[in-house]
This record gives structure tokens, sequence and C-alpha cells, in this order.
């Protein structure tokens, strides 16, 4: 059968779901969803390829993956294809940006030079409401600064063992960090929301929600700023903060 | 019984309530969670009195309402009261932002002298995913310029009676509207986003909707911008376009 291989990008609400990953007993994944809509577009199963897999409860304004979707009689353009397939997903919260045509050799992942993630911390005292599931909440205050002075120790290329998951797979901690910023947004009332930008090539498994975790050590007061150099060059995850929730973590972009 | 007036602010996401108003067969309005966490606040019932009522399915980031509040053996502070009601009022997405003592003349609603209110609108193919149920789709192409034309013929002191619910039970139809400002923010991908930003002292029942709705038709082609001002001259709501989903607006602000 002939193919096309086609990029698309993709946005969802990481909140129903349980992460990317396709699961034998589970048809609510973003995988899934997608998956069983190129069934009802193309009558037959093809699979999909991301450009990094997320977790449960994480969201994606730019996620990519590719596929080869066999050549039709008619050749639909790319909004076509898209919009025929975000029809075949309603009414689940995943939506196709864009459709485009890409040479046979195309791979999602293994061609993404670099990747955005944004984490959201709304810090008051109430709980989120409309941003509920989107954002971190934290109650006590955070001295940015201090996260600012933090981050730099984590900037450019180390040995991530410290903020990787035990059940990373990939074969070297080695990592390369190219932006670590963290922006304030005053919401009036004494709150503010902190965006965490981050950006690389790629990432061990949790080392965002990770590094976020321990720079919210640092905005606490729990570590001074250079706990944070001290806990890198451990290696050891049990020297690294918690694990931030996965509801503030994003996927905005991938760039190739 | 010795009371203290207080005023407070208040961010709700208004998808799972019928809107503000307490009804007397439905807890699930915003009205009457408020109500049932001051009575395990306080131990007895209490009336609130807020700003602008809002529909079903309308959000607000600064609502206001005005209570009044058994002074207590110990003075608590407004952070300490905030705290304690939005304890009561978990998990519900209502989170009070400030509250403060006022004069026992305070009234939310009389002495509102100005109030905010945005309406979202997403603009393109795919459907929103993080932001479901607080914008409004909009499939097609806007004209935004167009709309801004529009929107110069309802600024200042008219007759709304055109974008008036049928049942508003406001003595006069005659408001004044001090802005309607358009604002546009590119999403990427050809999406953007639509914000209309609505001041004024007070609105006629679904007065923005209306307006919003009316000047949806301006975007679309169907009307031109002139023809605003022949709907708003002819006084008459059949002359108006349709009404906006409640999902797109949010009260932002309330002024004294």
């Amino acid at each position: 059968m002939n193919t096309q291989r086609w990029k698309m990008v993709v946005e969802y609400d990481g909140q129903p779901f349980h992460g990317w990953q396709r699961q034998p007993d589970n048809e609510m994944t973003v995988q899934g969803i997608i998956e069983k809509a190129l069934v009802g577009f193309c009558q037959q199963p093809i699979p999909i390829q991301c450009a990094g897999r997320t977790d449960a409860g994480v969201h994606a304004r730019g996620q990519v993956f590719h596929v080869d979707l066999p050549i039709r009689a008619r050749d639909l353009s790319g909004f076509e294809t898209m919009k025929a397939i975000n029809a075949h997903m309603h009414p689940q919260p995943i939506a196709i940006l864009s459709a485009e045509k890409v040479a046979p050799d195309f791979h999602a992942r293994y061609h993404a030079v670099n990747k955005l993630y944004t984490y959201r911390i709304l810090r008051r005292s109430g709980p989120p409401t409309t941003e509920a599931g989107r954002m971190w909440h934290h109650r006590r205050d955070l001295d940015v600064d201090a996260m600012r002075k933090a981050a730099l120790h984590l900037m450019g290329t180390h040995d991530f063992t410290t903020f990787r998951d035990t059940e990373c797979q990939a074969k070297s901690p080695i990592k390369t960090l190219d932006r670590l910023d963290i922006e304030t947004k005053d919401w009036g009332y004494g709150a503010t929301e902190i965006l965490v930008h981050v950006e690389g090539r790629s990432f061990l498994h949790h080392q965002v929600r990770n590094m976020v975790g321990s720079l919210s050590y640092v905005g606490d007061g729990k570590w001074q700023p250079d706990d944070m150099k001290t806990a890198l060059e451990a290696r050891d995850r049990r020297e690294g903060g918690p694990t931030a929730p996965a509801e503030g973590l994003c996927l905005v972009r991938v760039d190739y």
C-alpha cells in the first residue's frame, strides 16, 4: 500500500487521560484516542509516533507526532485531513492544530532538536478555580529570586541523575539544558502565577517535574540556591526535591 | 447580634454551576455553595449580596459580594476569614480572593461604579482543549477590524433594548457603555484568541452576550459595521444578533 508520511501538531488537556502512551487495557490515552480517530478516518489501524510521551495529567499545546496515511484517490489538503481527524475525536479534549506532508524518513522523536515545556504554579491562599487541573497550587510564599539563582546551576550539560525518575529508560543521564527561565504574572489580590520555562533537546523521565519540585524547595527556603548544585552533583535521586504534580506541566513546542 | 459587614472578592469556574443565584431546589449555584460554606464557618445561615449575578456557565475572576458576619470573641483578620471560608468550599471551584471589613452601609451592587467583563473567542478549526468551557469556539474567520468599527456604534449612552433579554427585569433599557475594546492574541497555527473587553456601570440581562453575538455577525460578514447602528436604533431584540454562549464570558473586576 502506498503511504504518505504526515507531521501533525496536537494540543490536549491531560486531565482525563492516562498519559500519551496507548495501553492495551485502557482506551483513555491520548495516543489511543488519536489512533481510534484514525481508524474512523482511514478504516484501518495505523500507529503514530510522538516527539515525547507525556505522563498522566500533563498537557500539550504543541505535541508533535508522525503517521503514515494511505494515499487516497482524491488528495486531501492538510486542512481537510486535520478537520476530518478532529471530527472523529469529538468530544475528547484533543485537537490537531496542523497537518503537513513530510519526507518518508521524517521522525517526530529522533529529528526533534528542541522542546519547550512550561510549568505553571499558582501562588496564593485560595485554590485555582478556572485553572484547576492546569496549575500547581502553592499556598506559601515563594522566593522567586532565590529560585532563579538556583536554576543557574542546572543550565548546560550535566549528569541529571538527581532529577531522573527511577523508572527512566534513557541510556544516558547526561542531558543539556538550554533554558530555565522563571516568569511571574501578577494576578492581583496578592496572587502570583509563576511560569517555569524549560528548553532542551531531550529530557529524562520526570526531569522537568523533579527540577521544579527542587526549585520549590529553594522558593520555600528549605534549600539555599547553592543546595541545587550540591543536589545535582550528588547524582542521586534521593538528594533531589519532590516531583512536582503533573497538572502544572505543559509541552508547549517541539522544534525540528 | 452584633455583626460586621465584609466585602469579599471571589473567583469561580462557572461550568458546574446553575449560575450565581441560590435556588431552593438546587444547591449547585455559586451563592448556594458560598452560603453553605458560611454556615460551616458561622454555624448559622447568612445571606450574601453580589455585585452582579452571573448566568449558568459564566465565570468570574473578580465577582464581589457583601455579607454581615457575627463579631467573634477573637477578631479574625481578612486573611484568616478568607482561608476558613475557602476550606469550607473545598472541592468546589470557587475561591475567595480577598476579604475586608467595610462600613455597615456598603452595598456590593448599589455602590459598584464600574464592571469589567471579558468575552473570549477561540477562532480556529479545532475545538478548545485545555480551554474547553472557557471560550466560545468559532470555526470561521472573523474580520476583527470590521468588529471594531461596529463596536464604536455601541459606545456611550443608548437605549440597549436590542441587546436586552426578554426576561430582563431592569427598570430602564438606557445604559452607558464606557469601553468595548477587541484584543487579539496569536495562538500560532492560524489560530487567534479574540478578547472582547466591555466596561460600564451596569448592564441589562444578557447585554454583553447579545452584543458579542451581534459583533460575531459583523466578523462573519453577515452584517456590515453600520448594521450595528441600525440594530441598536431599532430598539427591538429581534433586530439583534444571537446570544453568544455563556462559556466565553467572565466577570473580571468590579470597581467601587
